[in-house]
């Protein structure tokens, strides 16, 4: 039997993963599950993209143009302008989800043995999408004590060598919640002209910013445009995860033919997809205001009750819908196996994400889990009370 | 500004993709093209995919599973009987396009620098993936002399050497619509077993077979079940290129974790496609059949038609949609840049896609054209006409 890749066998394994056996089983023993894990919210999809679904009126479903269709772009156009983004269509490539502008912007910028800085706790895919394109992501860790803020100029520059090539930052983060201030994004900026490097910045929360902070987007930084590689996805924004529609967007045109090749050999991003996102730009202000209500509510629920759990503490996530908060146990991973095998109040029970799945340092972390709060806040209540009672059993408590 | 990858750079460039403006430029100049290039069929997909499309009663377009949808997968288990494949549901995974399928097998079976064998002319963009993957395809040429039948072993066992892992096949054949004989699949078989390869076989055109003869897939031959890696997709089985599902199967549970890496990496398979696709299995045989017969009409129409042109020649292909025909001309890709630039008769002209692509020896090919019978018989009658007096009228005709 021939041998797999050593790629694959580096591809990182997501301590989730592991976990959801154990929240199958827990589900077959009729257990219920409060998944606090997962990025996938609750809320409806605009109706305008629900109708153009129910509307489309097409016999045959055939390849879209491989960035996309003109008339998805040219909409996107309007809607960066509403967040100060100049764009033309031919600064967006129409990507199979965010996921696929990462691995596209990868293949693009990035040689086998090159690096890139990445702020950590991060975005655990980051790191498959590097091993795929053969870089290694070298990490500045930030703390939960300094509330994840954007670590000293100082802690990048330890890093950079002959082989670094860029920067990648998610803003607002996941998993952290934080949202970088105009002062860090004008520290980034002059590090990445310093040294011309590829800023790589995923903005795909930028609608999901509750304290009044401005939204700093790396296409807002001047003097470094021919450096940005944005990120983006409709997936959060509009509650349309499955419909795989992202974007990657740059000013760099050499970057754009490079990425191209890589997109007409994957022919086309999903065509029923692209007609959904097109007509969800068109979901009203109300839409969003109720999203971005319901998102405030639950943080504040969220937040709150956490803090109010003895011996936890969660710093106040500025923007996503996520935050990393630090539990009084020994091993989250262990923890949130342990509440999914063995624990149960009332037949109910959390999911958690342990957080050892967004640091590269296993040293870090260890007493950390990612919580999205992606339920309605009466569900979000009972999970935070069952997360109480779980860490008062729990036998590997530290405090 | 930083540089792109040195992948980038090798990434191809179809020459179709070079005809593309030169095809808009003659359309704005008002000559009618007819698109002799694609492999995108004029075919309605089947009603009951797109009824599913518009009965779907979601509030939530939520991720599915990296794998896809458990029912999907079932599906195709019945699916695949039908061609004597027999398959669990945890044979098959899910992935967006045939294309995501050999992007994700090249990278979850070969290391930078390991090789596979694959007969040419070839798909263009197996070269693609293998570059993003950092293998190298190595060649062995099959010739319009000889049908494009399979080469001798020996042909295949000169280019075996330490990095040699893999032998890619697609049949029935894009580009050459070659179909491989019992005899043949039974070579590849035992160099397979021999030499402990993996064969990679992309089986996307199966329903359209001519000939009678019967289709051996990679799926039947006894021996190498570990060894072997099914392509597949919906697409042109239901004329849904724009869907995005296909498939990667194998009965290699060691592949198959590996492959998952990288699908849970990229999140999930686009979750409307697969209700489209799901829906399209329940086509009836009528469809199927009338989609055959239409095939079969459209291609005698066609072999018919070039070899009655003076100087052209057509094997008789005995699957897929596409012949690889000789023309009289100096240079394919000239003649084709031509056709579109400086040539049009009564107003119209046809797109050839050059078969330059086809090949990685630049020395072959250089009078071969693909051509697609994806046209209704009455625009593909009306496009010979068209490209017989096209060769009239060339300067660089060669006979």
């Amino acid at each position: 039997m021939p041998e797999i890749s050593n790629r694959a066998v580096a591809m990182p394994e997501s301590p989730i993963r592991k976990l959801v056996p154990l929240a199958d089983a827990a589900k077959r023993r009729g257990v219920k599950v409060y998944h606090l894990n997962i990025g996938q919210p609750d809320l409806a999809t605009p109706q305008q993209g629900l109708d153009a679904l129910r509307n489309i009126d097409r016999k045959v479903l055939e390849y879209s143009p491989s960035d996309g269709y003109r008339s998805l772009r040219e909409k996107l156009v309007g809607y960066y302008d509403q967040y100060q983004i100049k764009l033309t269509p031919e600064d967006i490539i129409i990507t199979t989800g965010g996921s696929e502008a990462v691995l596209f912007a990868f293949m693009s910028c990035l040689n086998p043995g090159d690096e890139i800085i990445v702020p950590e706790p991060a975005y655990a895919n980051y790191m498959a999408f590097a091993i795929s394109a053969g870089a290694v992501i070298r990490t500045v860790s930030t703390s939960i004590e300094e509330g994840f803020a954007l670590p000293k100029v100082e802690r990048f520059e330890e890093l950079i060598n002959e082989r670094t090539r860029g920067i990648l930052i998610c803003n607002p983060n996941n998993p952290t919640g934080y949202l970088y201030t105009r002062k860090e994004m004008n520290r980034i900026r002059d590090m990445v002209k310093k040294y011309d490097l590829f800023l790589f910045s995923d903005e795909v929360y930028r609608e999901f910013i509750y304290t009044g902070s401005p939204y700093i987007s790396a296409c807002h930084l001047e003097g470094i445009e021919q450096n940005v590689v944005l990120i983006d996805s409709v997936s959060k924004r509009y509650s349309e995860c499955g419909i795989r529609i992202g974007a990657l967007i740059t000013k760099n045109k050499v970057l754009r033919d490079a990425v191209m090749k890589f997109c007409q050999a994957r022919l086309s991003p999903p065509l029923i997809g692209q007609i959904v996102a097109e007509a969800s730009i068109d979901a009203p202000r109300s839409y969003m205001i109720h999203t971005y209500d319901e998102y405030i509510e639950r943080r504040n629920c969220l937040i709150d009750g956490l803090n109010k759990i003895p011996g936890v503490y969660s710093p106040i996530p500025m923007g996503a819908f996520y935050t990393v908060a630090r539990l009084p146990v020994d091993d989250s991973d262990r923890f949130c196996a342990w509440c999914l095998s063995e624990f149960s109040y009332e037949g109910e029970t959390v999911m958690l994400a342990p957080a050892s799945g967004f640091y590269t340092d296993p040293s870090k972390g260890r007493n950390e889990v990612r919580i999205a709060y992606v339920l309605n806040k009466h569900d979000l209540r009972r999970a935070l009370y069952i997360l109480g009672r779980a860490l008062e059993a729990y036998p590997g408590r530290t405090e």
